[in-house]
Parts: structure tokens; C-alpha cells; sequence
């Protein structure tokens, strides 16, 4: 929402909040306005919560209030969660209140057709007219690890909640935010904050990026759109925020066939697929495939340095899945060169004669952990490699003595200031090697084609830093 | 081998050896020929088993042989992991007792230079002089879940055994083939054996493909390959077996920056991938590209129908991951047909007026078990559906009585026989999920993305069983 001033009425307000009120919490067990109850006390949340609820004198032994008006004080936020008509009313009396800040999680609005679009018309008048902002509805709203604020009406057993962390994660779709949260505590990533905006009846991508841009918890975001409506303005946003961070955005709806779909699950209309990828282009974020390398970006960024090429070099103790990675790679657009000439001789002297080291360098299921620690030094430590990333492939072939290689593989990251890319599979050994990279602060990634388009992400976001850092040199100059 | 009479001898006698010598075979413990014992006595292998040491007078209570002259009787098969250079020599004690089935696990032959293709020599005229077929060396020979006869020099901590079951996977590469059996455990696929042949310097991939042609325990092959020397072997070979059961390829070395490498990892060398890709569409294989894809296809050619169109229903609780499948399905070659018309009428009057049900049709969290399989019944299963494959979303809308859902989709397969592929997503509350569908027979599979492709590939595949069934038929004419 821009002010006639021009300038943005923020959304900060919404994740550190000091009070708030629950409309329709319940006492039903199994209700979804119990759960989001519950999820708040439970999560930590430290500032006064009030329920609201015309049948209940008190949930979960807090007192529950007959309706807005009966709240003491005006909450910073309150939360809705009551059939859909009643919802225009019930924003009314928020405003009345002086309720500054809603989150509307209820569905049956826009997304159901004409009916709900009226609805939404409603509420969106008192909400400019009072200088409300609102966030949904048809969402999950908030989850946030600084406040520790949770209004996802899901329970735990459905969705882990992730450590805090670095990462943000802003999405249309409430089921896309859900599980991506619930793949990001599989995969040991840690979260600031996850925003689910559902209908965008107000607060939007462009809302979450300004904010997220000047967050200093957050460090790396990851967005997940179906459609834009103001392709301008989340350009503006898009650019503003990758310059102080790295945006990864997972699109659907690519395909033009499948543009009445998206329409009528959130009520925006996608435009054509190829307008998109030159908005991401011009905007300085990445763009990823799949909810998979979603997570493992995000993964990768914030625990990676970047890479300033696409030279890459392999290392491992498995020849055939080796060769998988190298094409892979090639696949993804790196470049694998041979080793020959001085470092062939000299890796040559370091590993067992019937090892192949060409690359990708195959320390073979006997090669040790010193082997492997030399040729780091040799081939991409070393000021003269030719190396932009290694990937390392911790499989089977790994020796035992995990330990030793993770310290190893920081230490390449440390001296060189390159990144050293992990690789592995699924399977319980690798799981369990997982576990012990990652306790160190290392990433693994569970597949060695996703490794591989993770080594291109980190070049790519090296050269969009670079472009970021050229213009505004560019921009220097010319106000001179 | 091809005898002069131009019949092959078969390699059907190194997977029911009656007795079998473990040449190599040690007491040491953590040493391979210690863990080869130990692997073969726990795997339950009937036959007689005769370790071959001097240094040891018994080993794990069984007694040792000096040499392999000593060993009583000639054993079917017998397994060699002593260093390289006595290979040679090892071999002619063989033929002169009259050993025929030999499989070399020794590493540092071929793949490591001039010498070792001299050493590989030597065993290749003993093996034609005498009739003896070699498996290896350079690989991890076999694994046989019928047999129950286990060479595989990996503990089980490192790689779990998958149970029993009808998928057959052949790999030159071992770590190739012993990663693929830990997912393949990891994924709840049963597999029937796993040959590793390594520098197949005389069994190779086409040996193994007519023999697990006319293997009644197998319904299914993967094949790892990096190269075959003689193509017009292989597609013949091929061509047979895909006539009797799907195999799936998965080729590394691809790209030719990377002959090199290929060249020096085993001592063959790899084509252009184009004249692959060519190979494999006229032999009636199918090819994947990645070790995920290559374990979830096997999955899916067991387990499910085959489907006889492009045409995809998508059923689930969840608005926007239902939207990145129907985008994967789009990028993969299928039709994701919008519901319209008096189907869309019927559908809509089974669900919820909120529901968005133009395909992906999407229940809403709140959907339940009756609604969808009310749609299975309307859209999927009558006889006048469009849908050739429908793909069900299982995820954390998915209602909390799985077991129904199971029971669902299950008959939705039966009663229409098209296949129901099952997707999910790693996370814990999914892994739960999964366990419930698989303990019932039906796969599931970890990515959106990969389910999309899965659908492809069982269109894929009937294409190809239809292919050959025209052939057939052709040919019958033409001899008539």
C-alpha cells in the first residue's frame, strides 16, 4: 500500500507485535482455532494474547472475550478465523477499535468467484479508509523464529517447525509454505520468518521484499508466486532487495494452459511465463525448478560462498557416480576441465597409481582422508587452480573417519573462499553423514544432480552480485 | 563369450553356484576378505563355501584351503580378491581344476594402465583356452536375493540389502550399483539381483541382459553404463530383453569433454552420446538421467500399470503444489485437460463450492477421503474418463486416515487399470505417509517433479511394449 506521500506504509509492525487478539480461537479439540491457539502458547510467543469468542469464557485457561470490542487496549495484531461473510463486518469493528494490523487466514473469498471477490471489496474499503493493513485472507499468515509468532493453523505433527535462522520464505500458496517449511527442518535449514499472503487482498511479494530487504535477521529469501499483479513494482522491489541479498523465486502456473487454474485458486490472473523469466532477469534473482532446489538454494546461500566461475573440480571415492556428477555438471552448464600437465603430477604423486585423476579426481574406496585433504591443497587451495567450486562426494566410498573430512572440507572453504559443494544420496548411511556435516555447519545436498545445479546457483549468484555492484558504480559515476 | 557355433553360454550358472572357493578370504577383521565372508554367511547362501588362504588354517570357524588345488571337489564359482599381479597365474590353477565361473573382485587392471591391460590379457586367453567365463575384474560381482550368494565387499552399515523383490539391476560401476541398492532399501524397491561387472573383460552388459531376459524372479532391469564396445551386440541384446520386461538405462560420460575419463576409469571407451540415444530409442529401452529417477522408474515399472495416454488428472488437498505438479507435467510432455463441461458439473457436486476443481482438482485441506474418492469414481475410473494417469498429491492436506486413502487409490487402480501415481516430498509427517502407502503395495514418490516424470516414463513405456508388439505381428505376417 504506497501513501499519497509515495512512500510504503511498512509491514514491520505485523512480526514484533506486543499484544494480539485471536478471532474465532476455540476450545473444540481438534479445531483449527484451537491448533493456532496452541501453536502461539506453545511457540514462545511472549507479548499478551486474547481470544475471541462469543462460546467460550476461556481456552486453554487464558480468558476469552465475547467479541473485538470487549479486548482490553488496542492489540498490534489481530488474527481472524470465522466464516467468510462475516468477515467485511468484523474488519469494520477492528477498525472501530483502532486495530491497525489483520491477518485474515479464513478461505471463501476471491478464489470461489464472484461472491468472494465482493467480499474482499468490502473489507479492502474499510481497511484504506481506516489505514488498515491486511495480510491474507485465504492464508497461513505468519510463522516467525524472531518473535516467535505462529498463526499457521497446522499442528507439528504435520508440519516441523525449523530452527531459527537465516532464511526467509514468502509464499502465495499456504501449502507450498507449509511443506517447504517442513522440508527445510528435514534439511537442517534454519528460518527467520515464513510469510503465506494467500489472496493478497492488501499485503503482497512486494510488501515482503521491502521488508525482508532491511531485515537483519533474514540473510537469504525465498519466494514462491503463482502470479503478479503489478509487474513494475515487483520489478522495483525484486532489484531493491537483491541488492542486500540473495531472492530465489519458484514460479507455476509457467505453462499458458494451465492460466485458468491459477486464476480461480487465488484469484489473480498469471500472465505468459516468458514476460516472468525477464522480470527475474531484470531483477537480479534466481530463478529455480523445483520445490527440491528451492530448499537446497537456500540452503546453499546461506551457508556457501559464492563462485566466481564455472570451473569445476571433483572429488571424491566413487568412479562411476563421479562421472554422473561430471555430467551433470556440464548438463547444468559448468565446465569440468581435465587436469593434466604440472597438477597431474602432482595429484598423480599424492593418490594410489590405479586412482583416476583426471577429473573428477577418484580417490577410490581405499583413498584416505589425508589423500583427500592433499589434493584439496594441491588442485583448489593453492593460489594457481584452476577451480572456481569443488564438489565433494560423500557416499560409501568415504572413509570412516567423518570427522576428519568435514574439518577438512571447512578448512578448503576457509583458505580458498571458494565454495565446496557436498554431495550425496539418499539412503540411511548417507543420512546419517549427512547428520554430520550439517552439525558442523556444512550443507550436504541429498542428490548429485541437484549438487550440481547448486555449484551453478552459486556462480549465477556471484554474477548477479557483480552486475548489482557494477551498476551502482555506474550510478556513482554519473551523479558525479 | 560366443561360442564358434555361434550359441551363447549362458551366465544363469554363476547365480546357483552349489558350492563356491573365497579366494583371498581372511580372518583379519574390518579386511574385504573378511567382510566377503562375513556377507556370504549372513546373506544365508545354502552351497558350500571353501576360503582360499595360506596364511589361515580356518576362518570364521569354516576351514581354509592352502591353495585352490586343495579344495575338495570343483567348485561352481569361485570369487578372487588377492592382489593383481597373482591374478594371472591364479587363473590357470583355476582352469587346470576345472573351475569354469570365475569372478575377479581385484581392482588394478585396466582401468589403471598398459600393465594392467597385459594382466587382463593373460586371463582372457586362459578363459578361452579352458571355457571359463569371468565376471570383473575391478567390481563387486553379485548380489542375489534368490541365491541368497552376496560378493558385495561393503559391510551393511555402508549398504543396507534391499528385500526381495523383482527389479534386477546391472552396473558396470560398483559404487554405482551398491548406491543403487541402499536407496533401493532406502525406497522399499525388492530387487531380485544386482550384477556389478566392472571392466568386463568378459561378462558384460549384453551377457547380462539375456540372461535376466529369461530370469522368471525378474520383472524389471536398470543397467548402469558408461560405454559398450560393440553396439550392434548391445541393441540386439537389448532389444530381446525389452521384449520381455521394461529396462531402464541410466549412461554416464555423456558429454565428450569426458571420454577421458570414462577411457580411464575402466579401460573401455565411450561413444558419442547421440549414437547412444539412438541405441537405446531402437533396442526399446528407456532412459533416465538421474540416480533418483533411475530407482523411482524401476519403482514404478514393478509396481504400477503401464498408462496409454499423455492425458494426467491431478487429485489432492493442496492449491499450490497441485500447480507446480501440473507445471512438471506440462515440462515433461504430458496434458494436464481442463475439467470442464458435465464433468466438471458432476465434480463439482461431490466437493466443496470452494474448492478449485478445473485439474489440478484441489479438495482443500478440509476435503475428505469420501470426496476423493468420489472424483477417482467420477473423473478417473468411469470408462468414459479422459484421463489416462492420474497423479494423487500426498502431502500434509492429505486427511489423518491414510489407511483409507490407501484403500482408494488402490481400487481406483484396479477398477479402472490405469496407474495412480503417488507423489509426495521428503519431510518427516510425508516419510510417515509414504511408509503406510508402500506397506500396502503401492509406491510413492518423493518429488513433484519426479512424479511428473514417472507418469511420462510408464507412458513411455507402453508406447514402447506397443511397438514391439506391431513388430511381432509384422513378423509373423511376413513369415506367413
Amino acid at each position: 500500500m504506497v501513501l499519497s506521500s509515495g512512500r510504503l506504509i511498512g509491514i514491520e509492525s505485523f512480526f514484533s507485535p506486543k499484544s494480539l487478539s485471536v478471532v474465532g480461537a476455540s476450545g473444540d479439540r481438534g479445531s483449527l482455532g484451537r491448533i493456532i491457539l496452541e501453536n502461539i502458547l506453545k511457540r514462545g510467543f511472549q507479548g499478551e494474547v486474547f481470544p475471541v469468542n462469543p462460546k467460550f469464557r476461556s481456552i486453554l485457561g487464558i480468558k476469552c472475550f465475547r467479541n473485538i470490542a470487549d479486548v482490553p487496549g488496542i492489540p498490534d495484531l489481530s488474527i481472524v478465523l470465522v466464516p467468510s461473510k462475516q468477515v467485511p463486518e468484523l474488519v469494520k469493528e477492528h477498525a472501530s477499535k483502532g486495530i491497525k494490523n489483520v491477518i485474515i487466514l479464513s478461505a471463501g473469498f476471491s478464489e470461489t468467484g464472484e461472491k468472494g471477490r465482493e467480499l474482499e471489496r468490502k473489507i479492502l474499503r474499510t481497511a484504506k479508509d481506516f489505514g488498515m493493513r491486511i495480510l491474507g485472507p485465504n492464508c497461513l499468515g505468519i510463522f516467525d523464529n524472531v518473535s516467535h509468532l505462529d498463526t499457521f493453523f497446522i499442528p507439528d505433527s504435520l508440519v516441523r517447525r525449523p530452527v531459527p535462522g537465516r532464511v526467509a520464505i514468502v509464499s502465495q500458496s499456504g501449502s507450498f509454505a507449509g511443506h517447504a517449511m517442513d522440508i527445510a527442518a528435514f534439511e537442517n535449514l534454519g528460518l527467520s520468518r515464513v510469510i503465506s499472503y494467500g489472496n493478497k487482498l492488501d499485503i503482497n511479494e512486494v510488501d515482503s521484499l521491502y521488508f525482508l530487504a532491511r531485515d537483519r535477521h533474514t540473510k537469504a529469501i525465498g519466494l514462491y508466486i503463482e502470479g503478479v499483479e503489478n509487474g513494475r513494482n515487483f520489478v522495483r522491489a525484486a532489484r531493491y532487495c537483491s541488492s542486500f541479498k540473495p531472492v530465489v523465486v519458484l514460479k507455476t502456473g509457467k505453462s499458458e494452459e494451465l492460466e485458468t487454474s491459477v486464476a480461480s485458486h487465488t484469484g489473480s490472473l498469471s500472465g505468459s511465463y516468458s514476460v516472468y523469466k525477464a522480470a527475474f532477469r531484470k531483477s537480479g534473482i534466481l530463478e529455480v525448478d523445483s520445490l527440491e532446489l528451492f530448499v537446497d538454494s537456500l540452503k546453499a546461500l546461506t551457508c556457501l560462498p559464492r563462485a566466481r566461475g564455472r570451473k569445476v573440480l571433483i572429488i571424491g571415492h566413487a568412479g562411476g557416480l563421479g562421472l554422473l556428477l561430471a555430467d551433470h555438471c556440464v548438463e547444468a552448464g559448468l565446465e569440468v576441465p581435465k587436469i593434466s600437465g604440472d597438477l597431474f603430477k602432482r595429484v598423480r604423486s599424492l593418490t594410489f597409481p590405479f586412482a583416476s585423476i583426471n577429473n573428477p579426481v577418484d580417490l577410490t574406496a581405499s583413498g584416505s582422508d589425508e589423500q583427500a585433504s592433499r589434493v584439496f591443497e594441491e588442485a583448489f587451495i593453492r593460489e594457481d587452480s584452476f577451480a572456481d567450486i569443488a564438489i565433494y562426494l560423500a557416499l560409501w566410498g568415504l572413509p570412516q573417519s567423518s570427522d576428519k573430512i568435514v574439518a577438512i572440507v571447512k578448512r578448503a572453504i576457509a583458505r580458498s573462499g571458494k565454495p565446496v559443494v557436498v554431495a550425496s544420496v539418499t539412503g540411511d548411511m548417507c543420512l546419517r553423514k549427512r547428520s554430520i556435516f550439517e552439525s558442523k555447519g556444512i550443507p550436504v545436498f541429498l542428490s548429485i544432480q541437484r549438487a550440481a545445479m547448486i555449484a551453478k546457483l552459486l556462480f549465477e549468484a556471484e554474477k548477479i552480485q557483480m552486475n548489482v555492484k557494477k551498476e551502482k558504480i555506474r550510478k556513482s559515476w554519473s551523479n558525479n
